[in-house]
């Protein structure tokens, strides 16, 4: 199903055919954390939804990827958390964000950033834009599926940066405050359901929850689970 | 570079929009098993040399991917084993065989197996289709990138089949007598060397090299290096 959504996706014009082999490379991880949403990729998914209602200014970055897979889930989130969406492509053209804007804006999408006015310092021109209200300015971005590179830009610029990658090795995944090792279409219900249950806490409660999170116990979590799950796979007789 | 072909098959129409996301799959695997041909994938590729340089009837299954990744590799094996090609899709249409078919022509290809007069029994429709005088009629088969149930089918029919497969725990990689857990882009030129180092000998000292193997240990080797390299990527500070 999640695969029909991504070739839907391609024939749209929303996803790139680079998205596609992204997308193959995120099955093969999924697959070998066992398809599921492990305990520690719950806790960062917890201390991701405190730290998105404690900003000031939060963004959801969106890509050909992720408006293919869950567009509803980017919408829930967004308006739970009151965190505006914005669309930032890796393979960036005028023509697939504007058919990212009118997908998401076709499925309910009210509260989008718009401009690509402003630029994040330190990466190449078309990757680098973005709007000047909009991730310039957050405190905290959401980023499903980014790449190093601008996963660092972010960084290097101050903000706080929650990334979704279900490669616990990859760069963004070492790079970002908080990585999700969890497949985007659990990851995002699940943020949604802690936002729920946490919103009604203050501010005090909330940094209590973010308190003491340590992202590399995380990874190094998610990376015993995989070599758990190949153990546990391994019955090398014929199936 | 690799990505670029594969790209480049899409554009073209040979290599299907699923064939990228098997292409990410793959990229990931390689990625764990540290972009390099291991021992024992050595070991499997040269077996399978002297086990296409044993048959009587080997043939060499082409898929869009392979078709794209590595169509003068496929070639030049073919003519050195005295296989011919035979294009055989999962996702199969008759104008997505012409190309590939014209593709592999134009690159110099000389003996493929054209016709889709035979069914191989126990897989539905399209996927059953091959040649009665090829892939129906082969001893040895060696097939890169192929699913499950179309390589349980053809051992069912008593072939003895060499799977290319980059993720040691697939369904292919545990059927097949000799699994191949290598990129293609390096499995292939792999083979051909052996070959063209194992010619020369004769048909006792080629079956002194294939007897004995153990298509369970090269299985449980690559999920060893997996689980080393994860150690040993294992830097979990910034980049």
């Amino acid at each position: 199903m999640t695969r029909e959504s991504i070739v839907d996706g391609v024939n749209q014009g929303i996803t790139s055919i680079h998205g596609l082999i992204a997308q193959g490379r995120g099955e093969a991880f999924d697959y070998l954390i066992g398809e599921k949403s492990t305990e520690s990729a719950l806790k960062a998914e917890k201390v991701a939804a405190a730290k998105l209602l404690l900003a000031r200014k939060p963004v959801i970055s969106v890509n050909g990827n992720s408006a293919a897979l869950v567009p509803d889930e980017l919408i829930r989130l967004s308006e739970l958390i009151n965190a505006p969406l914005e669309v930032n492509l890796f393979h960036r053209t005028e023509e697939r964000v504007n058919k990212i804007i009118r997908h998401l804006r076709n499925r309910g999408a009210r509260n989008i950033f718009l401009k690509s006015d402003a630029r994040i310092p330190g990466i190449e021109h078309d990757r680098a834009k973005v709007d000047s209200h909009g991730i310039f300015a957050a405190d905290v971005v959401l980023v499903p599926l980014e790449d190093g590179d601008r996963c660092k830009a972010l960084l290097d610029m101050g903000k706080t940066v929650i990334a979704i990658d279900l490669n616990p090795l990859s760069r963004t995944a070492r790079y970002a405050d908080i990585t999700i090792v969890d497949n985007i279409t659990r990851a995002l219900p699940n943020i949604s359901g802690f936002a729920e249950e946490l919103k009604c806490l203050g501010q005090e409660e909330l940094q209590d929850i973010a308190r003491g999170y340590d992202n590399r116990q995380t990874l190094s979590l998610a990376i015993d689970e995989i070599k758990k799950n190949m153990e546990s796979f391994v019955d090398l007789s014929k199936p």
